[in-house]
């Protein structure tokens, strides 16, 4: 009898398809702590389209599942091996295939790495805005499966907003085809954007065209200082009825801002209650912007304001907001050997902010662990971090109390369960609270008609 | 027995239900030249969701199709009615629900005129970008359903990026909502752009979650005569290489200079093959960027460029763009005594307009019909309006092969059959060649997903 994995070997090579356990066990699950992984049966590498499509025509022959994988950089699990799947790492499809800079467009392999599509694009005069925080080592494919979003999205946008048109393998190993290479386009219903952010439960994606815009002018960047979360919430809400657009508006909290001093010192202020870090990139207004953004932050309380003296500098304070994430695992492990993060990302409108950062207070106190929260102000996207200890049930039991409670408290304020770190397995039962039923029903029917065995990334998003 | 008719006006009342013959004409069609149209059994005009909801699900049971209606001024026959169908029309469902300044978010009804919604946004200091050029009479539950373009696209994007979530009642009834009312988001599958563009075929549409902008500052604008179709077009091509991002940027041929002329004489250079209008709103920068436009334009090869001297002139240029419809409108009345236009809507990457535009005049000059093309050059979108003798069937013959062959010559060069418009009646055929067999099969399991027995404005989109 001829096997999956005999079929799969005499269909694709066997150089690409993985079986060795060891290197089986490093496919296994993306950056999400806590949530469960499986022991794939195989791991394929498809370096063409051809590749995919046969491997998901023969993985469907066998009824095995399918996990696509980019770089597995996600937090949510979404990328993590189901037991017994075929897991289909598409690192290998790396190529920019075309970088049309007259009508600024391009198309890539999936497996593009963010920070080379966007050098790639600067050194034409161009710019791949979206800039999710592992934009250095994550994919095109992982970010357009995650609608992944980042630091610039307040102005930007989110992937989505970039992507033209797919080539997507389907459950059945047809190639389908989305889209568009031109500008503006409405012809039939919009694929493109359901396959972006599905999470690789609709199909693989194959190939990736995206818009592309000028290269952004050099930017302004400011820090605020607050006494309290509240004022920092209501600088936030100044900035937006003054109709200015900051092209970053990202907040760190107290724990953030200590747990940042104990990784990489910095002279950060410790005693505020919360940091905003504002940038503008509007060319010659840029210094008025600023200086409007820094006189209704201080109207809203802050006590310090200054800028940045040079993009030196500026850049230093990027990149102190992008160790926020480092820092925190640096301080969870300095708590409990074997200390870890549950990475929370909920959105909430703007206005509802401040309540949001008071709400998680009162809950970390309320069952002692430690949370820090980290995020995107402008967008009312926020992630908590909250502090386990893996070792010990306990702790893990009343990190995930803490988690569902912030749940509870954004979704009553309005908000959504993932800004943009997506669903996975880490906010199934969120997302299906947050749905409703009916919500539910449709998400179903539109998996059931692209998927109707159920063999791709199956428990994903849904249960 | 209890007839669909009887049952329907129990539960809206007979104030809400509409069977007048006479009346039911006036809901027949759209302003689609050329589309079939149908005799409706009955029209009704919900005021809130229940009544949306408790007609579709009498509809479902009675196996009566619904063709939803906004205010009728699309142009590809998508809101037609089907003989012996229910139109549910939506103007009585005007009501702006909610204008929320702080997060920068409205929430409408499906009836809200597009004006109506811009000017009480600019009220408040914020902006409602998208602007057909129905948009005075157009709904935002029309515009939504088509996705529509407008001439602000170019650099503000088309309908579905400022739309939010949704309320739809599904073809059994039920009433789903979608998406958030926050800046980000990503809690499954994206139902909201699916919904967008849709056409009428998914769902019905109850209410508009939007994102709004701040106001834009004043606009300057500029007109440049070009001498050839490719100067316009290489002049395009300049003004995007050069990173600048026009506010608009809109190509007028000679046949609709002539036309507008004879229609509102305003001295526009009836001798000039093409003429582009432009704009650009970026504050502080503005005139330096108009000039750099200008300057381009005249590396380009025009002849005359001259910059609108107040907001006065740049209105009256903006509304001759305006007139060119109603223009051509007028110009097919003066050729035949039935004359009417075929209006297609073909988009393609932008450095492929000047080809476009030569293939339009050697395809109009080989069937002998006259044929004007207007349209979003900055979009690579362009409207070439087809002069027919709705008289005669040979004239009629004559300007549907000129429609299919500039589809024909679109596509071939990268391009989609509908740029803003969408697809109705009047371009099902040429979406399908488009998506091609595997795209048409997963358009249709989709279509099946959410209307298993097709009552959903049937036949529209995919026949």
């Amino acid at each position: 009898m001829v096997t999956f994995l005999d079929e799969l070997t005499a269909a694709l090579g066997p150089d690409r398809v993985i079986t060795d356990h060891d290197l089986l066990i490093s496919y296994r699950r993306d950056e999400a702590d806590l949530c469960d992984a499986g022991m794939p049966l195989a791991v394929v590498r498809p370096e063409e389209t051809a590749h995919v499509a046969a491997a998901l025509a023969i993985a469907a022959r066998h009824g095995v599942p399918v996990v696509p994988q980019g770089a597995r950089t996600g937090l949510a699990g979404g990328a993590n091996a189901i037991e017994g799947c075929l897991v289909m790492s598409m690192l290998a499809m790396n190529r920019i295939v075309d970088l049309d800079t007259a009508n600024r467009v391009a198309t890539v392999q999936p497996g593009v790495v963010n920070a080379v599509l966007a050098r790639a694009a600067l050194a034409e005069g161009l710019r791949y805005p979206p800039d999710p925080g592992s934009w250095e080592s994550s994919t095109i494919g992982g970010n357009v499966a995650t609608n992944a979003g980042g630091m610039c999205c307040v102005k930007y946008g989110v992937t989505t907003e970039y992507v033209l048109g797919l080539e997507v393998v389907l459950a059945d190993g047809r190639v389908l085809r989305t889209g568009r290479r031109t500008p503006k386009g409405v012809a039939g219903y919009d694929l493109t954007r359901l396959f972006v952010g599905s999470e690789g439960t609709l199909g693989v994606i194959t190939e990736i065209t995206v818009a592309l815009r000028p290269a952004a002018e050099e930017s302004l960047t400011m820090v605020a200082v607050f006494p309290t979360t509240a004022a920092a919430g209501d600088a936030v809400n100044r900035i937006f009825a003054a109709g200015l657009s900051p092209s970053l508006l990202e907040l760190l909290d107290r724990v953030h801002l200590e747990a940042l001093e104990a990784y990489r010192p910095m002279g950060l202020d410790t005693s505020a209650a919360a940091v905003l870090l504002a940038a503008v990139d509007t060319g010659s207004r840029a210094a008025a912007d600023l200086e409007a953004l820094a006189e209704l932050a201080r109207q809203a309380g802050a006590g310090e304001v200054w800028q940045a003296t040079d993009a030196t500098e500026a850049a230093e304070l990027l990149q102190a907001r992008r160790l926020a994430h480092p820092a925190m695992e640096h301080l969870a492990l300095s708590l409990y050997e074997h200390g870890g993060l549950i990475i929370d990302d909920i959105a909430v409108p703007r206005t509802r902010l401040a309540e949001l950062l008071d709400d998680i207070v009162e809950i970390a106190a309320k069952h002692d662990v430690p949370v820090g929260v980290v995020g995107h102000a402008g967008d009312g996207n926020l992630h908590p971090n909250i502090v386990v200890n893996r070792a010990d049930p306990a702790s893990v039991a009343a990190g995930q109390r803490v988690f569902d409670e912030i749940m509870e408290r954004g979704l009553a304020l309005g908000g959504t369960c993932t800004g943009e770190h997506g669903v996975g397995l880490l906010k199934r039962d969120w997302l299906a609270t947050e749905l409703g039923e009916v919500g539910v029903d449709v998400q179903r029917a539109i998996k059931s008609a692209l998927d109707p065995t159920n063999l791709l990334n199956p428990g994903k998003v849904l249960r």
